[in-house]
């Protein structure tokens, strides 16, 4: 049967209304109380498997499910051999660059070299730096980056922004953007050059529903 | 002032019980509704600083946490240039190698070369298997270990077990033990040299405490 990975957090709401749409009905994650990691669509027509963002292309790239839906930030960070098939517009972020507001640079280029940055997306981060010809010193972090620069550790971070809430009330400010980030249709190259499970029609289902980028 | 950090999550309230006793109080961050991530204790002695259990390595070896409380399979899996201090004995749990219930393999030795692993702690299973001299193919999950078995991905996993219940409800089962972890005190080596902020009389306080591993 076809299998789909869906992110946990919060594309899951909107994926599982694409699906919904293209006529697979995975409502089932969303009830409270779920605690199933595994579901098939009412009609039985495929499988998802509810994962964290991060394990989606690792779940598509080796080919426990043929199709995924992730974060375009997670497939960047990741590097997973998988075919992104479609932008589907929703779950807009970007990732940037911010300094603390009390502190004088305003553009990546002004950070000192050998400064810290500190990051989740350590690959996205050093790949930003390298390009920039800017040696800095990537710090990898869990959670909570915003404390980097608040406890002193570091000059900078790397972190995604939707609406820039927690950066504020961290006295954090934007400097640069990296790249803008949505959610994207991925697949297992050889089940989609397959075709497994009718694997293509369901990519052009899913991929037709229209989803507008909020401006 | 002397700064500690502190991991969120299932080794909290024992880290704070223990740093009462020794006479610092940060019981601020097991209040509900607790927001603040950076405290000073009551008799502004200290502060505390409550981060991701992953990055308290990271805040104490660039000193900007003089002192910090963490698990040892954290520590084994950051290789983080710390000094470590003390066992703590609370916190108890191991890192194992499980397999499902119905596969055929009772021990690690049992899986056949190439086999795929996941695991969270991929530097543990790696040198674990390498010890072994069995080339398995780890591959990183970040959530719900327990579905690289369940979707058929991996023949193995190597994970925290403590009570074993999560293991037992996806139909799993123990068969290697890499080693036992609890709670660790840690230091910056060069804050507890140069013994900052007296970080070695709180050392003492701290290590002095009494805790008992569960047996």
């Amino acid at each position: 049967m076809l299998t789909i990975a869906l992110p946990k957090g919060a594309l899951l709401q909107e994926s599982i209304q694409v699906c919904q749409k293209a006529g697979l009905d995975f409502s089932l994650f969303l009830q409270e109380g779920n605690r199933q990691l595994q579901i098939s669509d009412s009609r039985g027509l495929a499988k998802a498997i509810l994962v964290r963002a991060q394990d989606v292309p690792v779940y598509v790239e080796y080919g426990q499910a043929h199709l995924g839906i992730v974060g375009l930030d997670v497939l960047r960070e990741k590097k997973a051999e998988v075919a992104h098939l479609a932008d589907l517009g929703f779950g807009y972020c970007r990732m940037s660059v911010a300094v603390p507001a009390t502190s004088p640079y305003r553009s990546s280029l002004d950070l000192p070299a050998h400064s810290i940055v500190a990051s989740k997306f350590v690959n996205c981060a050093k790949e930003y730096f390298r390009s920039l010809g800017l040696p800095v010193e990537i710090v990898p972090l869990y959670g909570s980056v915003e404390l980097g620069p608040i406890t002193g550790m570091s000059a900078a971070i790397v972190d995604l922004v939707s609406t820039g809430k927690t950066l504020r009330e961290n006295g954090l400010v934007e400097i640069d953007v990296l790249f803008e980030s949505t959610a994207y249709l991925i697949a297992n190259p050889l089940s989609y050059r397959l075709n497994c499970y009718d694997a293509r029609q369901w990519v052009e289902k899913i991929a037709g529903v229209n989803c507008h980028k909020p401006s």
